[in-house]
């Protein structure tokens, strides 16, 4: 069998594994979460040892170390894949909701409600633990899902799934409910991205070379995010104890994700009270290298100088591209000119310069007075998430169970025709 | 300037049109609307040359009646474009509502706001009415729009499109908020639909040909649909009168549409005396040529015989594909079989058959005991629509003002860092 009959013939099992999962009431599938929850314990062993097969291919193939990493799957990190799932158990099911309704003057009553999307296809690198989190959410949401995680990780998503398949079997999931992609072949992403009519959904998670590659692909729709360049504005009329504790929050409390701070604005007019402080508490105490403007560095001479590159960099470190701005506007043209539309933030105490902020930058989140590194599916209260998305259609910001279903309409009528 | 260099600078003058639009209140864009419509029926005779120019060079290039008919502005026709923006300054402004706001633990108040998706390119081909619409639509929902028509109507689309800048202009419709793409090099459209960042959604309105050329190119989301394959599915517990009353509205109160039936389901148990009546008033009243399949052709045996091809047509004329099931299990599966995702009925007055219609059909409409004609903006009673989508993502069906926006989280804190 060749590659494309080979994702053919997943796309139309994975098809009919979703008729079968919309039809599942949420008692049954939150019974499947916790009895694969209950088999991932049990079988810590066999998936460890399937891990260590996969380590150690990688550190022969020269993996760098933060790969291997990410790539472990330590005991505990086998049980926070059990507790993932009976924590997407306790979530409500977002299917089946009724969305809205309204009566037409003929008669008809037009019912929009909530349906899942079908087939999602996630593609991700190299960390095993998204095999898990991911299938989980899928089947929360009553999407069968087409897993295909990166080469070196191969056997423990294998075993993974196989708990899955197993464990969920037992329970009344769906046969291919929850498939692997189990060929190395690159082009196979190709052939999946172009499944119009078996692949109803793409999420890709990584790097930006594998999103773009994807994309450059794709029929099938994709949500994705290429990158995080998040910005925190200090207004002229900011609390600046606050901005300085927010700046801290986003630049340093966790530098390598994509809701982290790259860039800092600050309005010229508390620039020369606030970039000293800036330059204490970040350049000094955390270490962050801070890269200014002509205008932060005559004020902080000390500061590296920033070039064009600096304002479109996503650092994922401590490195701080430092930029004075003369007002809010002139915040907002920059956010929209470098910002990569993830989350950004204003510290102001001014409502008009809130509101101009609010308005004006075209990111997924703004944040009035808050740290960016809110954006995050727990931390919006969706209890965890399927990933971030920058773009502007479906979902934007962190996506939760809810962005992983759709909508139809449901009409009753009792007889109508169109005259 | 080459065509690349054109597309994106088109690109950049509209992400810029879109800032200053979503920046208008109500009462302006219709204050801008309605004297664009004024100043469409003070222009009726110029853009009545501009047509005639039009159609002019298209008979010369032989073009059939229908497409000429289509490019055809009337008097009548361009008075119905200037109502239409009336009609379309009536409508409520769908951007800047909140959607749903919550407050998390830590006081963050989360609020999901109605926002302009910012650029809409349309795509289509030869009736000119679509660029008022079209524009229209896009400039209530505050988006800023690139349209590319067919060449067949380019005088008319500038004639329009310079009615909008003219008229609009004085009111205050930003500079290039409404850009018509003048350039008859069909490479435009892949240019277009590859400008990520510049372009936030393609519309593409026309043959399944033309939108399928653009789905292979496109790395911007594409919202369509690609063909009307609708059925009626008429249950052993159905009123037959009703069905027949349906399935006649359904086929040929306006055979050339998308939302028309093109295949009859009938539940083998009421065949005998359903197919008899279907062949009375459909075939011989209404000359519909009827193709069955075995089962009904052993009831009338003067129908036709349907193949394959028959359950994947979409004949948009007086043509009906009739087929005998056993079961509505097995009306279902045809439907997601030979379908597209579009609008399909079922007639029965027993609530397990429409629960199990509702839920099995995957369409974006599904209506129980009514006609398929109501898949439109206007019956939905979202006043105009600029489209159809059988998409799964962003909107299903038809396509008003709150299916040109999104939306984007606006974060309150009051100095809120992550822990």
């Amino acid at each position: 069998m060749g590659l494309h009959e080979e994702m053919l013939a997943i796309g139309d099992q994975a098809v009919a594994a979703a008729r079968r999962l919309a039809l599942l009431t949420t008692r049954k599938k939150n019974q499947i979460l916790l009895a694969v929850a209950d088999e991932l314990e049990a079988s810590k062993d066999r998936i460890g040892e399937a891990n260590a097969r996969d380590m150690e291919s990688a550190a022969g193939a020269g993996l760098s170390a933060a790969m291997l990493d990410r790539l472990r799957l330590t005991e505990s990190r086998i049980l926070g894949m059990a507790k993932g799932l009976r924590d997407v158990a306790g979530l409500k099911d977002p299917v089946g909701g009724i969305i809205s309704r309204w009566i037409r003057p003929n008669g008809l009553e037009i019912l929009k409600v909530r349906v899942p999307i079908g087939v999602v296809a996630i593609f991700y690198e190299a960390r095993p633990n998204v095999t898990a989190d991911a299938a989980g959410l899928c089947l929360k949401s009553s999407n069968a899902v087409i897993l295909r995680g990166g080469k070196e990780a191969l056997e423990s998503n294998k075993a993974i799934v196989d708990v899955f398949r197993r464990a969920g079997g037992s329970k009344g999931l769906p046969p291919h409910a929850v498939q692997l992609v189990e060929t190395t072949d690159r082009d196979a992403i190709r052939v999946l991205a172009q499944m119009e009519g078996r692949v109803d959904l793409i999420i890709p998670r990584g790097g930006e070379g594998l999103i773009r590659a994807v994309v450059d692909v794709a029929r099938v729709p994709v949500i994705k995010h290429y990158r995080g360049v998040c910005h925190v504005y200090v207004d002229a009329d900011a609390d600046l104890d606050m901005a300085l504790r927010i700046c801290e929050n986003a630049k340093c409390q966790r530098p390598g994700v994509c809701n982290a701070m790259e860039t800092l604005l600050v309005h010229r007019q508390i620039a020369r009270t606030f970039l000293p402080m800036v330059w204490k508490r970040l350049g000094e105490e955390r270490r962050v290298e801070l890269r200014g403007d002509d205008a932060a560095r005559e004020i902080v001479p000390a500061m590296r100088v920033a070039t064009e590159e600096d304002w479109n960099a996503e650092y994922l470190d401590l490195i701080l591209a430092v930029r004075v701005v003369p007002d809010v506007a002139a915040a907002i043209d920059h956010i929209n000119r470098y910002g990569s539309n993830h989350s950004d933030a204003v510290v102001s105490s001014n409502e008009t310069v809130q509101r101009a902020f609010a308005q004006g930058v075209g990111s997924a989140v703004v944040y009035i007075n808050a740290s960016t590194r809110f954006t995050d599916g727990g931390e919006f209260g969706m209890g965890a998430e399927i990933g971030i998305s920058t773009d502007k259609l479906h979902a934007r910001g962190p996506m939760g169970l809810e962005e992983l279903t759709t909508y139809k309409y449901v009409v009753h009528g009792d007889g109508q025709v169109r005259e």
